[in-house]
């Protein structure tokens, strides 16, 4: 159950941020993605002695394809990370109100693209820092997390809204950030950059079972 | 008496960082968070091997709740951070002076639960990152510390001034930045923040006496 | 081929990054070298435990001439290193496209001079903390290296565009982002840095072979 | 020798940074503290195992009276780093010129004191993190000196430069972005603070010769 917590609590203070930080802009304006790549790396270093501090379905797909995560932590701790992005939802909408309309996304076949390569990236990450042999024991985990979101914010926000997360996507669809259409998008292209960089891992760490 | 200094110099750097960066806005912008957090993260750094490096009232609280600081030492910590405060309130004065005229609090509401909430995530992380078994010995915890802040400040600044610590509360009320009528909710705020941090951590780490 | 597999998906992203935040300016703005420094951070910590994660051919020469880097493995290495920035590079394209075209440098003596000093500064860096006995174990090495980039960006990049790497000089011809006659500064100045760069750290280091 | 240089290189690539990033505003613009920041955190890992990575005469004055830098190696290590300093503000005048005429301080008194208390901190954290026992192995020291500097520059860059550093004192007042009549301001100061720092480590750190 403590780990369940830990993964509500996590995900919630992430998606806390990135509604405070998107809704009316000028607040953080531009600066957003340091805002969510650091609460990102913060609440990874604070919990990931106790869950993994997943906090992304997509990476607990990843942990568990990789053989780090038991398959009964599966579904609890997915729901655990989306009943968090919910109950973050609901509390920026008290404290900072949305009255924006989503729109759709326009370039879906890119949303997609960029949705997937930097989901792989984000999860590639996660599991060469915190699970891998060769870098157990280092102190950047967290660092390297929370700022791969970071950068991915930077660089592909203007096309996909850079989610890279199902629980997040969830998040701002409740707090109408993201057209609900669109959540396949981020189903569909979150999971398989989960997936496909296991994939990467078990073939670039041969002998790291 | 030594640790007492380490909590003076430490929060004295913090409150005047926070002064300066806040006063005559154009100079640091709306980069203060990233100054903010940073002055932290290195006061943590420096300081956490001789007072265990906490500048907040609200943190000592919940590390001594948690049972990591002897209770004789709250009230000189508490003191020690209130003075370091009051001493950068009257340099931040001298150097930057402040015709401003602080406005009350518009959202009470909001102002509490934005405080109680982020104050609650800086006191998870410190508690998670300097005094639990399984994160000990790291290089991280002045780092996750700092940018809690960072995170805190881009996310609910506009809200609540991005607080989150009794003793910048009484700095920033010296300097004429906050009404002395609002005082309350930060001391509220950040002092249930803490106590629930504390409860928090003792649940997802059962075995960490 | 784990190895190189691991440098093309390293190299692909920093390309990728770079070409998604500096196309179509007003996204990530004067913030890019903030994501250009925090990308091949969270790169290098992902890879170095399986490649070294140079994602750069001048690192790659660099670490070469000072020992640590098989001749066998050189030319793989940047061919690799290569094609993971023309990939890049096309996938930029398709998701952001670029209609603007690229003005030859106008001060070939500066931007030399930039690219040299600055390369030289980045494979300094590398071999210090990715290779020097002195620093072993470090949990720093991803963070020295990615930031040594994001201070070369922000200081020389409005003379050369701030380079620094051969494959990235590749990946911005692709994309339009500079001019093909242009390219030999880029090589030229980036070879030499980090040919010097190893040259620097033998006298600094003469009893670490 | 091999630590001359060392501070020497250090020194050089942080005042060409502060250099290029000041002169012509509107490239790094506000950032400039966060350039600057970085340059002289990724120094101090890279060069720290062999020289203590000091890059200033207020840094060596504090590291010789706490105990850690041999009396005969004060001269050349100030030597170097204003000779680094000065061959900086060579290649930056070259490379983005200055067109510039330096104001006096109109404020002395408040730049006296500035500096005097970001110098003393930044010396205060380089004691505690690169020479203290109680942290002794982290890999955190060149992100909290770095960060002190970056802190500093924002909160009162506008009252006096935010120079903190002898060497770079000389290298902006060659570069003709500080008077010469000036120059006493910062070697006052940032000596006093040095000084000041090594008292308040001793005191702090009783057991710890």
């Amino acid at each position: 159950m403590k780990k369940y917590v830990v993964e509500f609590i996590g995900t919630f203070f992430l998606v806390t941020t990135i509604g405070c930080v998107v809704i009316s802009p000028g607040d953080a304006g531009r600066l957003a993605p340091l805002a969510i790549g650091s609460v990102l790396m913060v609440m990874v270093f604070a919990g990931g002695h106790v869950s993994g501090a997943h906090y992304n379905p997509a990476v607990t797909l990843a942990v568990f394809l990789r053989g780090r995560c038991p398959a009964a932590d599966v579904a609890p701790y997915m729901i655990a990370q989306v009943l968090g992005a919910a109950a973050a939802a609901v509390v920026v909408l008290f404290l900072k109100g949305n009255r924006s309309v989503p729109t759709d996304q326009a370039d879906i076949a890119g949303a997609l693209i960029a949705e997937l390569l930097f989901t792989f990236a984000l999860c590639y990450v996660v599991l060469n820092v915190a699970t891998a042999k060769g870098t157990s024991g280092n102190s950047f985990y967290g660092l390297a997390i929370g700022f791969t979101v970071l950068a991915g914010a930077f660089a592909v926000g203007p096309i996909s809204q850079g989610v890279f997360n199902p629980a997040v996507a969830v998040g701002i669809t409740v707090m109408g950030l993201s057209s609900v259409v669109d959540i396949w998008i981020y189903l569909a292209a979150n999971f398989a950059g989960g997936a496909a960089a296991a994939v990467a891992f078990g073939f670039i760490n041969p002998d790291d079972k």
